[in-house]
């Protein structure tokens, strides 16, 4: 049977701060193996029999990254759509916006299977029989929910009684004795967020439970532009009307109140890898239970979790405790309170601190580029240039720039020249003059760029044409 | 009575990693007030009425950093000599080399007043009083240490039982029973590492307990050169016959042996500031006893001590944890652990690792580089030349080098030519190409380096001439 995984790419995961960030969220981090979170979820919905194409709800800022993640994996080449969203809101917005457009664009019987981007799932071939079990399901026109089947007493889910395939009712994050009741019951399941339905088994109920938004996610697709290419297509949802639909979870909106929802139970090795404590046990401990991730020297520690790409550690008489280093922000937690990481990342966005936001290294449509020192009057960054890509065509007031090629070649229009500039050589870019770089090449650019001027903030810049429409 | 202050300034001071390293040690660390343990050293024994000279005693490598350190704070412009170690020797050889070389210059007669460069006294009114009677006692020809009146049963220090001035016994480091009765008896004080005795006494002394130390300091010093300029001398000691005077304390070799040891009991807020956990009681804490001393969001946490130059710090429900972060290592320790912070230090010299022995920034004569990025074929420095400086004239092989000047003025022997470089302005030195690069302006010059080529170590340089005697 045919069917549309939608991937549910939003929130930040402020408990994983520092490695998450808001322009960098939970769903870009990469495991040990090298992928993504979200290059996880994407594969194992386009790996599933019958997926017709693979959709994406995520922020509009996100979308090269989201490009850049699924071109890196996507060697299938199953077709990706996106809607993108202007801000954050919430799970029925998302889901409601993709069961219209999905109705819209591939009929309104086509199956969605709802996965969110962050989650981790080790048993795939488990995975693969929830699933035909959900669409089984979903094609009888019920919403179905996948149920984990618990290993501990976690209070940190939302719990489903079941009878079967039948949901008796839900229940919202117990406390520590409840949870405890129901993990021993064994008639309990965690809600997982993970979810199946045809397109329109999911407008029927949000017409029933909450027509409210519906009709303001209605309108909201009519005013926003649908771009189709051969093998993809991205709908771009107007702000103001977005804006205007209501801030609710799918569970709470939808789920909980209907008479057609169904659930599979499944035990397919799911974590959600909901704070550092979680992730840290993807990793093998040494001999005394610490997990390194880097160059740490420990001194009598144990269970301790550390993370460092660049630094070297030193360890002395910790227990339980998780170290995560990154260049600009340094985490250390106990174990027993990894949730609470993520009052840091309140508070130091509440200081509207950069840290919280972005990383040193801050990625572009057209590559990367990191800050390596910055002070009143000078800055550094090294800039790499994806093959074939290229910069606005632009001009800064205050600064002068000098750039000089360390791998790679660049193509650099500066005033009225053009020239290449090749490995160990040099240019320079005046204050006031049109620029523009390309790396015309087959290999990444890279470039140490020296600005110099008294105003440096990335604000002093006209662009003039720009192929990524920012102009 | 007349008197020559001698700093000892050997030791790494390795439980204060990663601040301190071998090629930057616990001496030259800063204090908030922004002066290093090394200044307050020198201006405590300066300050002194009848000091003639401050004698340092230090290894060679680190004599353009006293000197710089000493210029910062001498305003009365008191002398300063040195002598240079080749390698680190314990205090009897350094102790001998002062007294005789104290005696050539100024007279068998002059007394030394032995302060060791990383300790803290914050009673500066009662350390005159006290060095008033030891200088006293020296002139009576007695050994005289200064006893530290106690104020906690420690176990890392040495203790001396006293009654008034005379030492009854010289006790080793306690255990923690032991260290409890002495506190609590009154009558022992804690062996500071601080002496005063005439050059003469010292001599004797040494000829009585330790004849081969000083017959081969004495065999050292006739080979060691010796440098007399208007206002300072250098002794540098030559290096085998260094090599061959017996490794011993100046405590063990001489001043648990001798009858005529005296001891000046004081109170004069003495610390060795032996630990982090000591360093940090210099700072005030907040309302749940945080120290902090950087930028850092605690939650749920107490009693620590966080030092963090230019990362943000996120502290989870930490309690008694010394948090050290420096731009290449990181230390993270149980306070009540902080002495075994110098099993990370070993561990990290034992792999050779240089954040063992260096910092990113890296001290020169002519000034500092910092390295900002290295990578497989380039490498990123920032370079600060201090006013009227000069690098070696030199040439590598193996790299090209781009310079851009952020601040100040360069002047640039690049092959047959000589240029001057203004900030917002570069030059570019090719490989083979021979160089030199100067400060001829009043100000700091800081210049960004971006090295290329396909060999980037400090070893590919062949210096044609240099003002520092290193060609």
């Amino acid at each position: 049977m045919q069917f549309v995984p939608t991937i549910l790419c939003g929130g930040v995961g402020s408990r994983l701060w520092p490695i998450s960030r808001q322009h960098h969220p939970k769903p870009f981090i990469r495991l040990s193996d090298g992928q993504s979170l979200l290059q996880k979820a994407m594969l194992r919905g386009a790996k599933l029999d019958g997926a017709i194409e693979v959709l994406t709800v995520s922020n509009r800022e996100l979308l090269f990254k989201l490009e850049d993640e699924y071109r890196e994996v996507n060697h299938a080449q199953i077709d990706t759509s996106f809607i993108l969203e202007p801000f954050g809101k919430n799970t029925a917005a998302a889901i409601a916006c993709a069961a219209l457009h999905i109705a819209d664009v591939h009929g309104p019987a086509t199956i969605l299977l709802i996965l969110p981007a962050d989650h981790l799932i080790s048993n795939q071939a488990a995975f693969e029989q929830a699933t035909k079990q959900a669409i089984h399901l979903a094609n009888d026109n019920r919403l179905v929910t996948f149920g984990i089947k618990p290993d501990c007493p976690q209070t940190a889910y939302g719990y489903i009684e079941a009878s079967k395939n039948n949901v008796l009712r839900f229940i919202e994050k117990p406390s520590r004795e409840k949870a405890q009741a129901y993990f021993e019951s064994g008639k309990f399941l965690w809600n997982s967020g993970m979810f199946c339905f045809k397109a329109s088994t999911m407008i029927t109920a949000l017409r029933e439970h909450c027509p409210d938004i519906l009709s303001a996610t209605q309108r909201c697709i009519e005013q926003s532009p649908l771009v189709k290419g051969r093998s993809f297509s991205q709908l771009a949802l107007d702000a103001a009307s977005f804006d205007l639909i209501r801030d609710e979870s799918i569970d709470f909106a939808v789920m909980e109140k209907a008479s057609n929802v169904a659930v599979v139970p499944c035990d397919i090795g799911w974590s959600d890898i909901g704070s550092w404590d979680a992730f840290s046990e993807l990793l093998d401990g040494d001999e005394n239970g610490n997990r390194i991730d880097g160059h740490a020297i420990t001194h009598h520690s144990a269970n301790c979790y550390i993370k460092s790409d660049s630094r070297i550690v030193g360890a002395v008489g910790l227990n339980d405790l998780i170290i995560v280093d990154t260049p600009d922000a340094l985490l250390v937690a106990d174990k027993n309170r990894s949730q609470d990481v993520k009052h840091i990342f309140s508070a130091l966005k509440l200081q509207n601190h950069d840290v919280h936001k972005n990383h040193t290294t801050v990625h572009r449509p057209w590559g990367t580029y990191t800050i390596l020192q910055e002070s009143d009057n000078f800055k550094i960054k090294r800039i790499e240039v994806k093959p074939g890509a290229s910069l606005s065509l632009q001009m800064h007031h205050h600064r002068s720039e000098h750039w000089i090629v360390v791998s790679g070649m660049a193509r650099v229009v500066n005033g009225s020249e053009e020239i290449f500039v090749r490995v160990n050589e040099s240019t320079y870019i005046p204050a006031g003059h049109q620029h523009r770089l390309e790396n015309p090449g087959l290999l990444n650019l890279v470039m140490i760029e020296v600005q110099s001027g008294q105003y440096l903030g990335e604000d002093d810049i006209v662009r003039f044409s720009d192929v990524y429409g920012r102009a």
